[in-house]
């Protein structure tokens, strides 16, 4: 077979105008970015515009982005795109697992720490006679108000969640899950695409974000995947008909792949569950793991056993998402995911040592509490300035590279809906520098409201997207 | 006054969402690109993403001139843009020659060689005791289907376009009238720009081709400008609503830039005139010149004769631009404007003993005569494989930077609307090279039409631009 020439103005002009590009436009695409984003780190090239046959030059990508931003991606060229990124470098291949292999991923919340509540559980349900389920689950860090599995990971003294392929295969072995970084060599394009997206102004494309997070997921070679789609104050999608349309595409998407995919919009009003920080939400699911349940943290082991329940279900271990969950927490409090947890964390080189008392290993040199400032009900936060509050507190970053604390964060006394009585506690803030405890102190004062009758509460599961024949389209 | 810092995607995301952009946006854009050009040209960069408050990268670049091209700019945005261009290298200033400074520009047709008729006009316009007309014509080369003014006048033996603006000014006092080449120095924002939308497919914006277009004609210090957007077949805009769009956007920016400006939408359906090709057109001019008007040059000279009344008309010549082109008439027929075409070429080099005999010049090393193939009337043409065909001849060519032949080209012996008989010669072509006669022959033979009954034939001017309330908007 003969490979027609590459010329990248031709796919720009195509996605330009409108047209539907094919799936050698969009696989010569993604080959031609890599080659770019290759060369510019061995240096090979210099900026001049230089533009042959093969080749593609910043500009081009950079325009060609654009033209997606204003056009959007058919579902078969968003299937076509994700694809080609996915196979772009390494990539798993989970055959020899001999298991039922699934993920979960979410989109982003404050607070949220369902991944080390669900990869335990899940690596727990494989039975005698039947076949085991592994979660290879490639996580990320926290970036501006979102807090990050991987930070939250590492505040447990000697964990490594730099694994490479081989080695994640080994802990998927072991224990049936691994939390790990993606390896430099794991979906190249998607890196090389998302530094460009960033400084292009072409971040927010639903199409994009699900090119970039369903290539990174698929290439973990899923048998199912359930998507944590946030929506409300704190999600990363301005409104819920984007969330809902992310949602639409990644499902679609993800089942083009062959991997079975849900999405479900979930509730992102205020911090899920009882802490929101790196170390402290380890502690709280160290404590739901061991069998401890705070009032607080009802929210959190709600939504993980709803996302644990659906990939049981899809993973052929239920009837329906319904009895999921319920065999979800019947593992939980069998004791079953906490020794899946201590095997998955010592397998990393995690010392388990200081989940004996977390609460003594939480070591932060500075506490203050915010109360209310009146009897009535906590009616609503602003949860994305909530999230920027923890960051500054020292929790979170808001450059990639920027360092992280292990002990700052807060720790969430009421929910929304609570009566309260003026003076009570709301939050308590711990950080490691006293100069940052008076902005995360006066962004959270400012973002949290009270009113004098019960707001409406939000249900925390809004709607469950699955593939549909309208989808399909 | 202290500078905002320059954050180029600020301006990507403002622009990407349709807001509007101010001066100061616009005048860092185009400062940031002029940045990144010279940094390229002097090798000092790397392709790496590299992003500081100061630059710009390749790719931001890219996806600015991607989301323009959905957006468009406003009358505003587009005054901005084109003046900074306009001042982002050297320019004209033209107020030591105690002229009325004028230009006309063409979007570029087939056998339109009128500027070679216009300039010479205008110069010989000045009379005893009032102010001269200066043209400083910034003039182009052959690119695709259209010819250009550069590649006709260096048919003529020594003639030298490439006029640093120091010569240009020495030849504009002297002769009143200078066809030259851009210069390296003159308007780098466009000719880096132009690279940009090239290989980024956003060449096609009206918006930026008006920015294109204004910024070098601006460039030039003028009084006024009378720009002619070709409508038609062979019109490089694909609709007449785009060519008016086009007209009207050329307008607008120029009127608020202070130069008097009027836009002609006129035809290119065929031909312009007798002959196309380079030297084959500076015949055509020298014979009109000396006095001799061929039959088949009666619409090159009509469409020069209204430009230029227009051009005398703006300029405070005449009393209107019907009494200006009656003007133009009388110093065609006088022999001034020959005389000054003669001034001209010896000041820029050029041996105008080729004009004694134009036709003696003419060697072409091949000759081929397309007939009519019935009796009837031609009826139409494709203008712009016409085009194609008069390139593939040699006369013009497909990159820029390609060798072009001084002549060959095609002679016209039929227009369109005239009766012709089977085997009546409608083309004759002309090439140096007979493997290239095959190819222009059956281009040629292809796109030209005929009918039993005579055509409805196209008005040479369709419709005049001028301001207006309405595109002061």
């Amino acid at each position: 077979m003969t490979v027609a020439a590459f010329h990248p103005i031709d796919v720009i002009l195509k996605k330009r105008s409108g047209g539907e590009l094919s799936k050698e436009d969009i696989e010569q695409f993604v080959r031609a970015v890599v080659s770019n984003g290759e060369a510019k780190r061995a240096q090979l090239t210099s900026a001049s515009v230089t533009i042959n046959e093969e080749g593609i030059t910043d500009a081009q990508i950079g325009s060609f982005l654009m033209a997606v931003f204003h056009h959007g991606l058919t579902r078969n060229e968003l299937a076509y795109l994700t694809t080609a990124m996915r196979f772009s470098g390494e990539f798993f291949e989970t055959e020899t697992l001999n298991s039922v292999v699934v993920d979960k991923h979410s989109t982003g919340g404050v607070g949220d720490k369902s991944s080390l509540l669900i990869a335990p559980i899940l690596a727990a349900a494989g039975f005698e006679g039947e076949p085991f389920i592994s979660v290879p689950m490639i996580a990320g860090r926290s970036l501006g108000h979102t807090g990050g599995t991987l930070d939250k990971l590492e505040s447990i003294p000697g964990f490594d969640c730099q694994l490479s392929l081989e080695r994640a295969m080994s802990v998927l072995r072991e224990c049936h899950a691994t939390i790990m970084g993606q390896t430099p060599l794991l979906v190249p394009a998607d890196r090389m695409l998302y530094a460009m997206r960033d400084h292009t102004g072409t971040v927010e494309s639903p199409y994009l974000i699900t090119a970039s997070i369903m290539s990174k997921k698929l290439a973990e070679d899923l048998d199912a995947l359930v998507l944590d789609v946030k929506v409300g104050s704190g999600a990363f999608m301005p409104t819920y008909e984007m969330s809902r349309l992310l949602g639409e595409l990644m499902v679609s998407t993800g089942e083009a792949a062959g991997t079975r995919t849900v999405a479900l919009l979930t509730s992102m009003e205020e911090p899920l569950g009882r802490f929101s920080g790196n170390w402290l939400e380890v502690w709280e699911c160290v404590d739901i793991m061991k069998g401890i349940r705070h009032l607080m943290s009802a929210d959190l082991i709600e939504l993980s056993l709803v996302l644990s329940g659906w990939l049981l279900y899809l993973a052929g271990k239920s009837a329906t998402p319904e009895s999921g969950a319920t065999l979800a927490d019947d593992i939980l409090k069998s004791g079953a995911a906490n020794d899946a947890w201590l095997k998955i964390v010592r397998a990393q080189g995690g010392d388990t040592s200081v989940f004996d008392s977390p609460k003594n290993f939480h070591r932060p040199a500075f506490k203050r509490t915010l109360h209310a400032p009146e009897n009535g009900f906590l009616s609503s936060m602003d949860c994305k300035e909530i999230g920027w509050a923890i960051q500054r507190l020292g929790a979170g970053r808001e450059r990639p590279g920027d360092p992280v604390s292990a002990h700052a964060g807060i720790e969430s006394h009421a929910k929304i809906g609570q009566a309260v009585k003026v003076g009570q506690p709301i939050f308590t803030l711990y950080s490691e520098q006293e100069s940052k405890m008076g902005e995360g102190y006066s962004i959270l004062e400012r973002n949290i409201h009270f009113s004098d009758t019960p707001p409406v509460k939000q249900p925390l599961i809004h709607e469950i997207v699955q593939q549909t024949k309208a989808n399909k389209k």
